[in-house]
């Protein structure tokens, strides 16, 4: 049995979603082995976001200002807005670098069977900003799964009273995948959507 | 480009051996997502594993005392010492119950080529344990690498003054293995070291 501070760590690690027994000692066994240091460093770090990450006003994006700096951005265009799933998302698309106007994230999917309704979800503060900002467009940018496409089929209905513009990005095979590795709903899915070339 | 505050949690986490960018950004973003008090006992445990953990001055075990429970265990024979590379090989080989010496730790293996000579592991002290407690058996349960096979023969040499039986653990097929996934170096040592039935 690991004496007690060592399984608390571990248990600690098991908090975090995908890590399990066997990852969480070879974390609290790695971190045993840092020089003092780097635990001093691991520990401002995890109280900094504790004390300094806040959500964005405006967007629901994470910054440590009220407003996030693409929300802050005058050259960003306020017109088009990109609904995500989560914060993270976010950066996967703006790394990408193409996409020049704004974003709003939901904070979750539709889901009745884990509880989670459209009250639950930032859907008011999205109709409040395409009412406030005379949004132009919107693109649904949420996982092509059974939530997903609720919550996306939910958003078209209850914005249908603006006049906005809606669209999603595409669902279908993704580049350099083997057919055999997609399931057979995307592959449906790809078959349906296909484009003339 | 994240938020500087977590930024920094990546860069932490990626301290920890076989954590990438991908798996940094994951464990940070669900750090993110935790409950302040979940957060805070993140950031206690790490405090306690940096302030109450030590080595225990007999064999060096983790433990938060000067002696660890096996070493001030009074029914673990103390003729029987038990040799592993770092900490967590003990409780591998306690969690099967059926050992009940002692350990001792050499907090490392001969590497010549990371600059890792004898004079860096706890040989000295092991040398100390044997004269001191009058030891009968070690039993040798190092990694089956260049590293640890050099360091069980360098043992073996330099015990060899003492009167002290010394073996090491099988190396072989694991149970359940398929051969295919096994290296040819096993395979090897396996068929030397095959057993009649």
């Amino acid at each position: 049995m690991y004496p007690k501070s060592i399984r608390d760590l571990i248990d600690c690690f098991k908090y975090l979603p995908g890590i399990g027994d066997k990852s969480a000692e070879r974390m609290t066994f790695s971190m045993l082995n840092l020089p003092a240091e780097k635990i001093n460093e691991f520990i401002n770090t995890i109280t900094n976001i504790r004390d300094n990450v806040k959500k964005c006003e405006i967007c629901g994006n994470l910054c440590e200002d009220n407003i996030c700096n693409i929300c802050s951005n005058l050259s960003r265009n306020k017109k088009i807005i990109f609904v995500v799933e989560k914060a993270k998302d976010i950066y996967l698309f703006e790394k990408l670098g193409i996409y020049n106007g704004v974003y709003h994230v939901l904070d979750g999917l539709i889901s009745p069977i884990d509880g989670i309704h459209p009250e639950d979800l930032k859907i008011n503060e999205l109709k409040e900003r395409i009412k406030n900002d005379n949004v132009e467009e919107i693109i649904l940018a949420l996982k092509p799964s059974i939530e997903g496409e609720t919550t996306m089929q939910y958003l078209k209905k209850i914005l249908s009273d603006f006049n906005v513009k809606i669209s999603k990005i595409a669902t279908g095979v993704p580049l350099g995948m083997d057919m055999e590795y997609i399931d057979t709903l995307t592959l449906e899915l790809a078959l349906e959507e296909r484009k003339d070339i």
